[in-house]
């Protein structure tokens, strides 16, 4: 499909950050890339760079109401989302939308490290989170 | 970590390939790289290419009594693995042994799709079953 760069980031929820920090810096030598906290969005997350290619977004939930912390409560820790880097992120929201693929975001919402980013329904892709980012445009010099 | 390269591909576990692949065509548009049934694993396996860099590994298992048929009765369809690509796969899980994680294999087997693969525990890591890969070595011409 036109307009799909691939891969972004796989996220992955844990309850201690810290340790996961450490534990994928020795299992496979994941480094801090960048970190943020969305109080509205009720996550803290942590962007660990590995080798080339996409990142692993470790994520931690601010409380138990929240979308990954009620993630943890039902399935644990785990591969919590894939993202796919796209361009024209309302275009193809509009496209699936009309192939009757269930979305979560019919819009993009701002994201974690500037990002828009939209879900598509785990319903819709076997079980699996999809989230869909593109880079906001940055205003011109 | 020198020796870890990045990620290889995400594994996805569904029950009916053929659909997951017309649905990432959909989604992502992804196309069919490459296609392979192990029986002694238990799977069927298609590596869609989406966009630049790691695959898509879709699994679905040969029957129930097999490690994806089992995962699918206890969690359902959904992200299966993560795996990276590595150089000196078995130097790499003598060091992993030697700071006690939790390996499922200690040496490298035979994968699909040509690879050496090794599996590290979930528990090892948050929930997240991760694979780490080598492409076999050429025999030089």
């Amino acid at each position: 499909m036109p307009g799909t760069l691939g891969i972004h980031h796989v996220g992955i929820a844990v309850r201690d950050l810290d340790e996961a920090v450490a534990r994928y810096g020795t299992l496979v030598g994941g480094t801090v890339d960048h970190e943020a906290v969305v109080p509205e969005q009720g996550v803290h997350a942590v962007a660990l760079r590995v080798g080339d290619g996409p990142l692993i977004e470790l994520l931690a939930p601010t409380g138990e109401d929240t979308p990954v912390g009620r993630f943890l409560a039902k399935r644990g820790e785990g591969m919590h989302h894939v993202a796919y880097e796209v361009r024209g992120i309302q275009a193809q929201l509009d496209r699936l939308h009309a192939e009757g693929v269930q979305l979560i975001d019919e819009a993009p919402r701002s994201g974690l490290f500037g990002l828009q980013v939209a879900f598509i329904h785990p319903e819709a892709a076997f079980g699996c989170l999809i989230e869909l980012v593109e880079p906001k445009e940055q205003p011109h010099a």
